[in-house]
């Protein structure tokens, strides 16, 4: 899988042992293989709002699937004979994903568009395997946003009887998934927090003239100090009055909206340290603030639970009681400032790495997307129609065969 | 399925019976759906080399996938209960078509690079049918330009003991396919001649200020004459020169070539007719060059054999002495100046439309991606190394499930 960042490419090899609800995830091995500078300088370039020629749109695609064939391929040597993998999941690179008006900013007329570039026959040509892709289109056809889609895999591999978790997922754009204790999959919340790492990618980008395009382990976060008026007005912005279900993506929180705020973050401090301090708590304040106001079981106090306590979880208004827990996925989880800016605006809420559950931070994507493609072969619907507004549950994704 | 000619969609119903080459088709229904105004309008300004917002291209995809399933619909009503079809073939429309150079025109380096939008989920979604779509990505995927497709899907049609035939299409862009007389599939020769009607559609266009948007009954090339000088220097592009396999499209032989020729034109005539019978001529003759250079059987007398008189094919430089026939299919079956162009262009050859052998000549490419997607679901290569350019045989498309 490649995400909003687009940055690269996540490789993960699992072993999937059953199906369905019961479907049984080892992780394996993961690998991160950045895109070469010219492939991420063509992407940026197609990604929307941009100005394209169509042959480019064409080339892209062949170039990622290319791409994605290569990293495949890595993954498949990797694993050796031993472990040798019978189907890929492929996920491909959003360049564009304009979800339906009413329900999410960036959106159009009444309708989901949404477009997935890395041509999957390349992949299974160039692996002889039979590769899955084309997961969002599947849920957007049955009138759904396209996503999130990990929240079914996140209910597989981290639903407990006794601990109600949220999933945080924290790449380019940030998501989260509520599994109340012992809850069912129709019983699941999930939807876009907002921002992830999009806009301190941005700003690290724009205050090192492009040399630089993260914030690495948080470094220049933890110099600068957070500029409170600043992060107030951007917490004003539309997306986060909506109601979920709710996606968004390059196109709200994309290098438009950080060239739209250089002028007010200038203004309020000349320290680049500063806006990147800024951006990292804008992350956190909006994952904290969704949670607490969309999850039934984060709120003030909510978490006050000895931990081992059991509750059954009860439907509608009723505060959930169980212990909770934020695990936390994607490559904010390497970001300690911004971890314990999660921590500190969560009180109570026991916040951690996805990495202790066993599957590396960046990997989780990857592996949900392998997940997705057993489900498609297994014909087991995977998006969860509460999360991605869809009229009617789905077995997502096609299959190629080499 | 909808052509270079960017006019529409035309959809068939037929019945299939047996697979591979015991494969039996009848052709049940067709019926030619027009784009709306404002779906031709996107589509043509999306057509390589455009400039566009990748936005644009996703909501085409949207779009396309939507004109597809309405008509997918109304071909399923059409066929009413008794003949309610099973499984639905969705040949896309082609944006973009830059074939790898050393085969072709319009060529990019060392490798075929092809887009066909029409989102296959929303037909799945829709109709409730498995969809199969992406054929060309399978083939370009093993090292194919991706076209032409329909050469197996002739050879399985209009294959015979006793004729040598060759299938003409003439759509936007003119492909033909070779047939000797009992033949096997792998010594079928097929390739594209050049353009088809879509020189002609343009200047027709032209003339009537995009009131008209081809010339019907060829009826204007019937009052033009023939501009000699320009012909000439038209058959002398380079695509004629270039040997089989070959392919190209709208980005060769499209609006930006008619472009660059109404000064020449306007030079010769002042007469719009006379532009249209000059294309006219354009397209019967590459036709007719292009089976005379690279078709054994259709040479100077090659086809002066008694009908019913049967030899075996012979590979290699014999020619082949059994009787010849140019079986035309598409919208220019329907143009009776371009029929009589090319009766006489190809002396002692049988020129006739398909029509007389069962299927509307409109109807032929539609029918022929209905066999790819039974070839599909039956697991049966069904492109043809000799004329994609393919390493391989490949099994075409990909499997959308509803």
């Amino acid at each position: 899988m490649a995400g909003t960042s687009a940055d690269g490419i996540d490789a993960a090899c699992v072993r999937i042992d059953g199906s369905g609800k019961s479907m049984r995830v080892r992780f394996l091995w993961h690998r991160h293989r950045s895109f070469s500078a010219s492939l991420r300088r063509q992407l940026l370039s197609a990604m929307a709002p941009a100005e394209i020629r169509t042959e480019q749109v064409a080339r892209l695609h062949a170039d990622l699937g290319d791409a994605f064939a290569q990293a495949a391929w890595e993954a498949i040597r990797a694993a050796g004979v031993r472990e040798r993998p019978s189907l890929i999941g492929l996920a491909g690179q959003t360049v564009c994903h304009l979800p339906a008006v009413g329900r999410s900013a960036g959106a159009c007329r009444g309708r989901t568009v949404t477009l997935q570039l890395g041509e999957p026959a390349r992949v299974a040509a160039r692996t002889g395997l039979p590769t899955v892709a084309e997961f969002r289109q599947s849920d957007v056809a049955v009138g759904g946003q396209g996503a999130p889609l990990v929240p079914w895999t996140d209910w597989v591999l981290f639903r407990r009887d006794s601990v109600s978790r949220a999933i945080q997922n924290i790449g380019g754009i940030g998501n989260v998934t509520w599994l109340s204790a012992g809850g069912a999959a129709d019983e699941v919340i999930a939807f876009d927090t907002g921002p992830g790492n999009m806009i301190i990618d941005a700003l690290v980008a724009h205050a090192t003239g492009g040399r630089r395009r993260m914030d690495r382990d948080g470094r220049r976060a933890a110099r600068g100090r957070v500029l409170h008026d600043v992060l107030a007005a951007w917490l004003q912005h539309e997306f986060f009055e909506m109601e979920p279900p709710k996606s968004t993506g390059r196109e709200v929180f994309g290098q438009a909206f950080v060239a739209a705020q250089l002028k007010r973050l200038g203004a309020a401090s000349s320290c680049p340290g500063d806006w990147i301090a800024t951006a990292t708590a804008f992350t956190a304040r909006s994952i904290a603030r969704a949670c607490r106001r969309f999850l039934p079981g984060i709120g003030s106090g909510s978490a006050a639970v000895r931990p081992g306590q059991r509750r059954k979880y009860c439907r509608g208004k009723t505060r959930l009681r169980a212990p909770t827990e934020l695990i936390v996925c994607g490559g904010g989880a390497h970001n300690p400032v911004l971890m314990a800016m999660l921590s500190a605006e969560l009180p109570g809420v026991v916040v951690r790495p996805v990495a202790a559950l066993g599957i590396p931070a960046r990997a989780k994507e990857a592996v949900s997307f392998a997940m997705l493609a057993a489900a498609r072969v297994d014909g087991v619907p995977a998006n969860l129609p509460r999360a991605t507004g869809a009229a009617r549950p789905a077995v997502l994704g096609q299959i190629v065969h080499p």
